[in-house]
């Protein structure tokens, strides 16, 4: 027999409060490929402007992408992966997106452009944490239909090895920038089941997103960066505390490791059932939840 | 010809400001083995209560590290780098440690125990960090002479790809502790040397580690954690606000790329000529350099 690693994973998605209706923005696929794989992508808004769906680019992009993680050339790297699903996908708009696979041995590779977020939780603290890239404040790099936007060659590619027990949660930014690591803890410290956990850690960020006096982590990067109310009020109609509404997608995977019976003959139908037992499978485009 | 990446490294120490005659606990070591390799070990202070020097740990692990990179088996895993030199130090004791290693490909592997840390800078903004692991506020993990205290299985392990003109900046906590990512971003962009880039970082934390008055990362950490005024002064010795005094060790790496001439007779030769160009090469226990 041997140990593999495997991803038990929770999503919930809790789209902006004007788009409860269309669903937002961000999309997002689970898989059972490897030891579990899920990306998210989130639409940039700002294409709505020029009456394009935002909605559009990021849902075809992780459509195309759990296409492609059935190939056997992208089913062990995420960077290669981005740069297929981006290629294929032909809607116009752009997305910021990050995808995240696990190997049987554990170690979890990632991929990101822009600024959605991934978190390692391990022993109660935060052990892992990617960063977001951005051009300038609330302007993330974004794969993009247009020859402006970045490539799967501007992503930040990290692998982290993880242990059995590990918590990962990732999300968009509309989660990461309505939410305190503290915050965070605190909830998966209560050992919830990961649907579970995800969902107490969507209605935590959106609580937040609609209080006009929590000061998120979004208001204090913004007084970080020099805003100050005039600027701040200009920008965004708000003053400088507040959430920030966005649609919040957050993903809870923890690690398991399953006893593979040796049996050398049928390693690729073991391998599926080991898959398919822990890790969620299946895709979605964004899906709401409220 | 092919193109292999490189490091070109910078480092500097300056102890805490009553160890300035023993060159304070921290250690280093760097080497031009593969693409350029560098190590940060900070002995725990608190040894010298057990009438133990706390430098020898440190030290000792740094210079058994030295050795056993010219292994095969480890020079290509920061993570069993750890587990040797740990297993060959004889030395009462215990340290926070962080190994980095470049791959020829770009690829940085990472092994870190502890609160040592380690940042990538790319166009301006910080684009990877390590997060520190404690058990508690103050107690970070450790590599220790002792069975109670943590082993290389408990590193956090990471790997990220790294591009031409990335800057690595690693330091001990009493680095980090007293300098915030924006302070940090600034010194850099002034495209200084790795060896002047370091000095400037050394002595800007430096700085702000006898500023009773700044608020630095690590006060603002302590108030995070719930500690206030009388606390803080019973444990510090000092009150809320201020930097703290610690050894400050700080490596600059900046990652290059070296073209290397088909020349498949002389492979293994041309190697070594790659690392030893642009990476420091050497060990060195800690130095001081104020």
């Amino acid at each position: 027999t041997k140990l593999e690693a495997v991803l038990s994973i929770g999503t919930h998605v809790i789209p902006h409060p004007r788009k409860v209706e269309t669903g937002g923005e961000d999309a997002f696929f689970v898989g059972g490929d490897g030891g579990g794989v899920f990306a998210i992508a989130d639409g940039v808004s700002g294409w709505a402007e020029k009456n394009v769906n935002p909605a559009l680019f990021s849902r075809e992009l992780m459509a195309n992408s759990s296409t492609f993680i059935k190939d056997e050339e992208v089913s062990q790297d995420p960077q290669i992966l981005l740069m297929k699903a981006h290629a294929a996908t032909s809607s116009i708009g752009s997305a910021t997106v990050i995808v995240a696979m696990l190997e049987k041995t554990g170690t979890l590779k990632i991929a990101s452009v822009g600024d959605c977020g991934l978190k390692v939780i391990r022993k109660g603290q935060v052990m892992f944490s990617t960063c977001p890239q951005e051009h300038y404040f609330d302007c993330p790099y974004q794969l993009s239909s247009e020859a402006i936007g970045q490539t799967s060659q501007d992503a930040l590619v990290c692998t982290v090895n993880l242990m059995e027990g590990d918590m990962i949660v990732s999300g968009s930014d509309g989660f990461f920038d309505n939410i305190f690591d503290q915050e965070i803890l605190g909830v998966i410290n209560e050992s919830l089941g990961t649907d579970e956990a995800a969902k107490a850690l969507a209605e935590l960020a959106r609580k937040h997103s609609v209080d006009v006096t929590f000061d998120s982590p979004y208001s204090m990067e913004a007084r970080s960066r020099g805003f100050d109310v005039p600027w701040w009020k200009k920008l965004l109609g708000a003053k400088l505390v507040g959430g920030k509404m966005d649609d919040i997608t957050v993903i809870v995977a923890q690690v398991k490791t399953v006893v593979i019976p040796d049996d050398e003959g049928s390693g690729v139908e073991l391998e599926k059932v080991g898959g398919e037992q822990l890790a969620a499978a299946g895709v979605a485009s964004t899906e709401q939840n409220e």
